[in-house]
């Protein structure tokens, strides 16, 4: 028994607290706070992030740290606490907390500057914050580096441990040279999907009641979560009993259909963390990747799979007899995988998505290590687009100001995008060696392989880093050629190429 | 320039956010949280409590607020901040640490324990633990009981100062001398005003419309505001820039409509405070009863007035054209002042209501004063309603199970309902002598109205106590005749009673 541990534990808890308060806070303000709140409430999650830190940084549990280390006789549970605790303490405790709280001040407001900038089509009344942000990133990142180290590699640690820019930028040129080709042959195919009826006038309280009826289907706790709407999709949780996922209505069907699939994804993964874990550090997904790993897994593996719409197509076509009762399940399944190499990447198809990463990777990269300057940054953007897609944005609003990321600080985050993707894809493998996946999701058995996804993934939380996850489960380290095999095989085989 | 008062400001800030946090747990809590997430939701809700509690009776605050008053030089808005905070440090330093998060605690998941009973009528399941809540406040009253000071005195001081049991003992006994026979005339007049029309099969989407419609004309701001649904309609503001109000939609079309006039008076009264007072201990209504007196005038003296209909009623019917088209605007304005004595508060008309209130009153004051068993009330409760309205509850969910109060611990919160309407009628009278009140509402004009409650009363937010206010308003000390009165003359009016 560890006494330093167990006086550890009430600094912990309210850290949690303090941690659960600011991830509310954002909820709200992404889902529901009014117009003019934002600026007076920034000033409030500013005040309880410098508690947080103050708190986690502070003295007392400095101290007992050092302790539970001298005492010894620890769990593996325990001892991932306190790994991740210190992992915390580090990252905080070299930022001046007035900076910290500057910073966090800036971001809570940066959101909505970004969001009217994206409305104007106008990235210079977005560059100046954006200029700000990478300014402090780029500061907070030299605090924590250690000798030697990038500043990039810093930022990209505190996503998904273990990939550095040597070993992205391996991961990435692998994919550049063999995906972009690959979509070039797939443009030049005879092959011509028909997607028309993927978009119209699909009513919302359709989409609303297909959002509840899919996230319900794939393994979504409603008693343990909320489904919301949102400008921007995503998936927060306040501790594994209260996970919340936001979906949005458009025009695209298939917006609506994958979007509110991925997301929930990302709550099974909250909804599934084991109940020891809650409301601790290691409550949470094990890495960014690793999450992007499950919603990306749910919105392909399953919801594009042909198999998952044997049992479910005739209940779309009830929902929608306008649109789609003289579309057969063949033609739709074909729709909602067919190949559009696009501007906006979270209306990507599966194909086309890691090219949308591999883009905002080099920028990011040349943003924090080539001192590229945010001026440049629209052009360059546009110049990569016409380079790896063939398509080049006409305003910024469909080019460099498309996503929330940036105005939150998130430089790093990209690349877990494409990791999950990877990373789903050698589970996929895997899992399809030990059961009859398509079997499975014909007969409408999500179950089997969500409990399969549950043991070896979501319970863990984040007692253990991605890398030995997907070894434990899979038996094989980290192998991008899963993924590449996957898109080839299955794209391949739709467009006709061998 | 004082300095002590200068230092405390980042302590106060920082007390703020909390509060923030936690107004905000609760709102979410009762509009949106899913049905597992309660239990585990509550103990980071008693952290941040903790947390609170453990800054504001800290030894730099009560250091600080010490030397505040020795520098002196402080304006009346500083003063009134000072006087604000001691009364927190007093009232939150006399109770234990554990106590107070333990407390915190059962009080978060006691909304859950009380409605589950009510859903079952069953107040057996509820009364354990209402008893401890009313052990823990007794007990914390007994902490911050002067020398010879009751507990129920002590109680009643937090939500409305000035107002001791002596006093509103005669308050209330002159509403039952007068209002308890006077409403028997009622029910014995020959008059017979119809509002069958008012119950039926009201769509909720157009009642969606007409609370937004509502509270928008009566000056709710939804750029400073929301509105939501609960169960039990209810306010809360993060700050003066965030006024959050719910309404609830059934099949009575006044209690919709009445609902969201009274919350959107209470969000108005949020919305209308000074900005130079946001985010500080002044920055909310000067008291329950006055906040209350807000609410009751937008819903009663406006929106139960006839004068307020003349330029809405043609589009409340053309909202409801299946319902209302051949209900003329003389038949609905005295069907939604219809006085029917009923069992369920907020749902009452406006005559009987105090007697609710009065009924509520004498209970506390048995459980607090004179050891009343919990196992008693809902045998007193009934007889105590068959004596002064004339109907008996058939179950608990009809009868002490109706009101949320006092699972969450406020006990000398129900005498502020009928103390508001009283003051609501002291204004009421004033403002009729100053302006042509029934003549701005039927020119739809309701800012001139608003702008008067906003300058006598709501921008001062906390500055000044209620009383106070209302005498500086009126030009008189607190006087019940004024609601007696109204009350006679309106209602004497519409049954032909002298």
């Amino acid at each position: 028994m560890n006494q330093a541990y167990e006086q550890l534990q009430p600094y912990l808890e309210r850290a949690m607290a303090y941690q659960a308060a600011l991830i509310l806070f954002e909820w709200d303000n992404e889902t529901l706070a009014p117009a003019q709140a934002v600026s007076y409430t920034a000033k409030m999650q500013g005040a309880v992030s410098a508690a947080y830190q103050e708190l986690i940084t502070g003295a007392e549990v400095v101290k007992l740290l050092e302790q539970c280390d001298q005492e010894g006789d620890l769990s593996e549970t325990e001892l991932a606490v306190i790994r991740e605790v210190k992992e915390e303490v580090e990252q905080l405790a070299c930022i001046p907390p007035e900076e910290y709280r500057e910073y966090k001040e800036l971001v809570s407001e940066s959101g909505g500057i970004w969001a009217k900038a994206r409305e104007n089509r106008d990235f210079e009344a977005f560059a100046p914050t954006l200029k700000k942000i990478i300014d402090f990133q780029k500061k907070f990142a030299s605090y924590r580096a250690k000798a030697g180290q990038k500043l990039y590699d810093v930022m990209l640690d505190g996503y998904e441990k273990g990939f550095t820019i040597e070993r992205l930028d391996q991961f990435f040129d692998k994919l550049k040279q063999e995906l972009v080709p690959f979509l070039q042959q797939i443009r030049e195919s005879e092959a011509d999907l028909r997607d028309d009826f993927l978009t119209g006038d699909y009513p919302e309280e359709q989409q609303q009641e297909l959002a509840k009826m899919l996230s319900e289907y794939v393994g979504f706790d409603f008693s343990k979560g909320v489904l919301a709407v949102s400008a921007h999709p995503f998936t927060t949780a306040l501790h594994n009993h209260d996970a919340r996922i936001t979906t949005h209505y458009s025009e695209r069907l298939s917006s609506a259909l994958f979007s509110v699939i991925h997301e929930a994804g990302h709550g099974i993964y909250e909804q599934g963390i084991g109940d020891e874990l809650t409301q601790t550090f290691l409550g949470q997904g094990a890495s960014m990747g690793m999450h992007e790993s499950q919603s990306r897994f749910f919105e392909n593996m399953i919801g594009r799979n042909e198999a998952f719409w044997v049992p479910l197509y005739e209940k779309l076509q009830a929902l929608f007899p306008r649109q789609l009762a003289a579309i057969d399940r063949e033609t739709y399944v074909a729709a909602i995988n067919k190949v559009t190499p696009g501007l906006i990447r979270i209306e990507a198809d599966e194909l086309s998505y890691s090219l949308h990463i591999l883009i905002r990777y080099e920028l990011e990269k040349q943003l924090i290590e080539e001192e590229l300057a945010v001026e440049e940054l629209p052009g360059l953007w546009a110049d990569k687009y016409e380079e790896y897609l063939g398509i080049r944005p006409e305003h910024a609003a469909e080019g460099v100001l498309q996503d929330i990321h940036w105005s939150q600080g998130f430089f790093g985050y990209f690349p877990s995008y494409a990791l999950g993707s990877a990373f789903a894809a050698q589970m996929y493998a895997d899992m399809k060696k030990k059961m009859d996946f398509e079997g499975l999701l014909r007969l409408g058995d999500i179950s089997t392989i969500r409990e399969c996804l549950r043991t070896h993934i979501h319970r863990h939380g984040k007692i253990k880093e991605s890398g030995r996850l997907l070894r434990e489960m899979t038996g094989e380290d980290f192998n991008p050629d899963y993924y590449l095999n996957y898109l080839k095989e299955k794209y391949g085989q739709l467009y006709g190429i061998l």
